[in-house]
């Protein structure tokens, strides 16, 4: 393939199951079709302030993997992390004593707390931080609005409303979930390069990241809906449910807070099909899901099975190997 | 003596010379006059913003040496500190290369900073640091308002200006300061009991710190100066000048640069005499410097020789014993 050719491929992303496949995705391109120029459009839902610093947990966790300097056996992270100055907020009975917050991880957050107080905005935040490492993968918050998910759950009779991490880590999602929001959301802008990125894209793809929490906020950005509603590309996402359950994370929750059935097919209907004012043109779903096929179909929705586990580079490779085919196969229809 | 009859010491202090003998009037008092109360009213012009956090170097020293978890051997920080964090900035070009960030110091600025963003005022973000250990002082900053320091300094023809950490921090003092001033500090208030503190005190004593840069913007707060006029108790300073030369830090420039000749005399001139205006009754000079007594008397401030040198607690405690006497025998003049 030519440089005039080269594709471009943009990600739908969260972090952790994201971060996993945009590494396959890389390792993929890198060895059978190096001018390929990746985009990755990140979740920032998940951005908290705390103690005065801004964390922004998935484009971090995108930015490790990628860098190759993420703690792979705890899931996110830096490797070879410490915990001096948390020790230190515990000791103060300051800030959040279950939130884990690694010193060199708080490097970043510092450099990007400093940058933003001097009116730096996301992009070139992200931009600067992206430049440390050859990522070969450009990564892009979806929006440069503080849009912070906030969690609505029963509680007793009534029920009260908390910011998404303390829900998702200190009560590991095992309150009720009504409602997610991210305030303000209405009012916000796509950040600059999103919707030029997905409109002259070749592929688009959904990463297996949750559809609620992670590609849900994504979607609620004013105008991503309408510029993957009106790309050319064709959007092809992966199932982040395997044989019916969750991989990790608690997708099974959120999907029951949103009314949607905890499958393959249900977070398909979550999307929905282009075709019928969604997203989706298709569908790659895990073998163990193959029953779920006729029900996809039946949305307007192409689907395919193929092996979705994501044990190794390897397999997050043929992941999106597969995802690409689809990707392909479909154009052609 | 008795509770009834327990005496109210407050001291003015910067940093470094300040700690030493804040710790030293402690262990004087924990030997011979238990019930006494010590307030120690802190300069907060050295206060920073950097990478989007808020630091307090001297109410720190303080807090630190008070603690005793202080680097006694280099002289500020904590011990046994780290610099994971600030190594990480450095690799992301963010903040202050040349400015050392422990992990330990940072836990202090990340909760100091938590409470200022969510509206808590700066004295009791003191008092809530100050109780984890059992400190044996107050510590009160000198306002809550944000007055940081700026110098002025002679560059070619012209002059620039810079936050006071930077010169002195970054450039060691050597650029030659034309001014230093505290922008917005005449609208400050000083911190809530602060003046009350001086109005009810028994002694005053002003650390030998740096007149310019550190006792300077505590006299500098509307209301102090008036305070110290007012009050009944004798006001001791000590001298930061020992055989006409500073002890440490760089006095001498920030002398220069306010006119001043850099002698214990010339310090006492700085602070003038209350019966002239000035806030001094007694000054404290080293044996090295009795020649400059009769300057100093002249001046109208009662003046005495006394070792000077803080080496250890010991000395400390002494110097505190004797700033304590002179202001003894000048109340009963």
């Amino acid at each position: 393939m030519t440089n005039e050719t080269a594709r471009r491929i943009v990600v739908l992303a969260g972090g952790v199951g994201g971060s996993k496949f945009a590494v396959g995705l890389r390792t993929l391109l890198a060895r059978s079709e190096p001018m390929a120029a990746v985009t990755v459009i990140a979740n920032t839902g998940d951005d908290l302030w705390l103690t005065g610093i801004r964390l922004q947990p998935d484009v971090d966790s995108l930015l490790y993997a990628l860098a190759g300097v993420n703690d792979a056996e705890r899931g996110w992270g830096r490797s070879g992390e410490s915990e001096r100055v948390s020790t230190e907020l515990r000791a103060w009975n300051a800030g959040w004593p279950w939130f884990t917050l690694g010193d060199l991880d708080l490097g970043t957050h510092l450099a990007r707390t400093g940058w933003l107080r001097e009116g730096v905005g996301a992009v070139e935040i992200v931009r600067r931080l992206s430049a440390r490492w050859p990522l070969g993968v450009e990564i892009l918050p979806m929006t440069e609005a503080e849009v912070d998910t906030i969690v609505t759950v029963r509680d007793g009779d009534g029920k009260r409303t908390m910011h998404f991490q303390e829900w998702w880590t200190l009560h590991r999602a095992r309150l009720e979930p009504i409602r997610f929001a991210n305030p303000g959301i209405e009012m916000a802008l796509p950040a600059p390069g999103v919707t030029e990125a997905i409109a002259r894209a070749d592929v688009v793809l959904v990463a297996p990241s949750n559809p609620v929490v992670s590609v849900g906020p994504i979607l609620s950005v004013p105008g991503i809906r309408d510029a993957l509603r009106d790309t050319g590309a064709p959007i092809v996402g992966i199932s982040p449910i395997i044989g019916g359950a969750v991989v990790r994370g608690m997708a099974d929750v959120c999907l029951a807070a949103v009314g949607a059935e905890c499958s393959a097919a249900g977070v398909a209907a979550v999307y929905g099909a282009r075709s019928a004012g969604g997203i989706l043109d298709a569908w790659l779903v895990a073998e163990e899901d193959s029953a779920t096929l006729p029900s996809i179909r039946a949305l307007g929705i192409a689907a395919r099975v193929a092996p979705l586990w994501m044990h190794d580079t390897d397999s997050s490779a043929q992941l999106a190997a597969d995802a690409l085919a689809l990707a392909t196969d479909v154009s052609g229809l």
